[in-house]
């Protein structure tokens, strides 16, 4: 017999194989236990897996990146794809800010830059903007495309990528960014970009299920259900901005009423107390303990509809700590099931500027080859 | 060559197999193109496994089931797991009533009984009553429990199946119903055993996300995603019934407070009006639209959460109609986001009293071989 399997098994083992890259290109770093759960391989096969994987050089081991937690343990070794193996890149077409972020598929961020815009520069422009950013970045570090697996995007506004309907800019993005690089483009919201980071690489690193909750000129969230992006029948799974806090309060665009972004974000805040960040402002705190209150009842609600494991809040109004945690955190309790309370950490944003960018990398590398080649 | 394959070529079917086999039993009867979509497998391997399973007898091919829709579409034939291949048997131990459902694992109920039982009954007294009816079916109908694949178990009250935590009443339940049938036993609230149900029997059916809310002397609900129950980090997704609607409202047993339940439940409509059911009453009338309002509101929040395909809505009061649904949509549509209401059916329930004993057969067959074999 040779050492080369034939051709059957080879295809067999080819479906293992697959598990185990799939898992490493979607959670990044794992340890061999981890790989166990996640690819439901015995850990004879799975051994067996890694070792040829590792022969073949499509995976990376490192020794002594992580100990079993218990003080004296021995270390444990942590697998991840090989960082030669492809990059992902990722944008943030924001507001005031085109951010790009360009990682491997070990996980590892290679390069990252970004550049301020006028609120209303025109979309081509912004794209325009991006590009030479990118430019820019893979001049200066020396880093070769020629290996992209793929593009993700965070523009801002809805996006309604489950139904297959699209609007211009998200038809402008898409075609202009797969012309340029020939791969797959992955378009969404870019705070519900932010929630996939957060959840893959942010403060609710490693959990299965998030819910995110951003705090800024505008309130958008989003929903991480097995460790992907839960985008829901219609893109707006996590759209806790828009959940009524006040049933005569006003219309909002969104076709609701009442919806927590007309009481808590930074525009409406600014207008009563143009200091809202500042917590030595008296006006600010009063203003801050009514703002977390609303955002605790809404997020108690909300917990109670899925019961997730951690609720990340991020934005600059989550920068004001204590201030808005602590009438958020006693809302919360106040309105959960003693169930959802008990399980669900509350917990600020790790990621900066970068968590949409970033989680257009996680988008990239949470897409199976299948979902990419669709039409 | 011989006609059958060699092992490694036999183990590469058999993943391929396996992936058929457990769409068949997770989702029922589908056809050869619903088949491709869930296994993501080749058309032409499809055929070729599909093949296979015909000649060993493990499927079965039903020609004139369904059309395609279109009128005068040819039949296009329905594959299912051959019925002799198993059963699972569910079981609703509810307040006032024992339901016993037997299906086959093509999804075709058996046999089905129930008996009424004091609220106040024992639970040891509730498991012989089910286990006697479990008897008495079997003897009435010569059904055979020797190839019983697993049993489900709706229970009254929480239960926390994520966390491993259990109690009392769920360790009986399970000890008791292994004990007699040696196969592996889920047990599970039966609220959520009867979303699960609707989303894969009735009102939901076919459907990857479904919320479903039951209005009853207690309100409780479920959340199926991907077409399984999601039970979340607690267990306890889908509690609709203790959002808050009212922030100075009375605690609630629950923790919370203000809680839906507290408002809509038949035990407190009932102490306002005795006839809530009887919509010829005008006081009834007059609640209802408060209840409906109410729910539609608290859908409205879980909607923006979740953005499900379908809601569901069972119990007693949910047979008052429009009644009911008047209020309810017209709130549903104020508060929701443009996306989710777009996107979003609201359904009564379809399946009648058995719909948990079903849930618990649907929990049987939506749980892998390899869930079920973990301690």
């Amino acid at each position: 017999m040779g050492t080369e399997p034939s051709g059957p098994l080879r295809l067999l083992r080819e479906t293992h194989e697959e598990r185990v890259l799939t898992a490493l290109r979607t959670r990044g770093a794992l340890t061999r236990a981890q790989l166990v759960e996640h690819t439901n391989l015995s850990r004879a096969t799975l051994s067996s897996i890694v070792q040829t994987l590792l022969g073949r050089q499509a995976l990376t081991e490192t020794g002594e990146e992580a100990s079993t937690g218990r003080g004296r343990g021995r270390p444990v070794s942590l697998l991840t794809l090989n960082p030669a193996g492809g990059l992902a890149l990722g944008l943030d077409l924001g507001h005031r800010r085109i951010q790009v972020t360009i990682a491997n598929v070990a996980h590892e961020a290679v390069a990252s830059g970004e550049v301020a815009c006028a609120e209303r520069t025109p979309w081509p422009r912004r794209l325009r903007l991006a590009l030479d950013l990118v430019d820019d970045l893979t001049t200066r570090y020396e880093i070769s495309l020629t290996a992209l697996a793929g593009v993700g995007v965070g523009i801002v506004g809805p996006v309604d990528e489950a139904t297959g309907a699209s609007n211009d800019r998200v038809a402008l993005v898409r075609d202009t960014l797969r012309a340029r690089f020939g791969v797959p483009v992955f378009v969404d919201n870019n705070t519900r970009l932010a929630a996939l980071a957060e959840a893959v690489w942010g403060a609710g690193a490693g959990v299965s299920s998030a819910l995110y909750l951003r705090l800024s000129y505008g309130v958008g969230g989003g929903l991480v259900l097995g460790g992907r992006l839960f985008a829901g029948a219609g893109g707006a799974a996590g759209e806790l901005g828009h959940i009524s806090v006040d049933r005569d309060g006003p219309a909002c665009p969104c076709g609701g009423r009442g919806c927590l972004e007309r009481y808590v974000s930074l525009t409406t805040l600014q207008e009563q107390c143009a200091d809202i960040l500042d917590a030595r402002d008296a006006t600010a705190r009063d203003l801050l303990v009514d703002a977390g209150t609303r955002v605790g009842e809404v997020l108690a609600a909300a917990c109670n509809t899925v019961n997730p494991e951690v609720v990340v809040i991020g934005g600059e109004l989550a920068e004001t700590g204590d201030h808005l945690f602590d009438p958020l955190r006693a809302a919360f309790h106040r309105y959960t099931h003693s169930q959802v309370r008990r399980t669900a950490r509350l917990t600020r944003a790790a990621l900066g500027h970068d968590a949409a960018a970033r989680g257009g990398i996680a988008l990239v590398l949470t897409t199976t080859p299948q979902e990419a080649s669709r039409p």
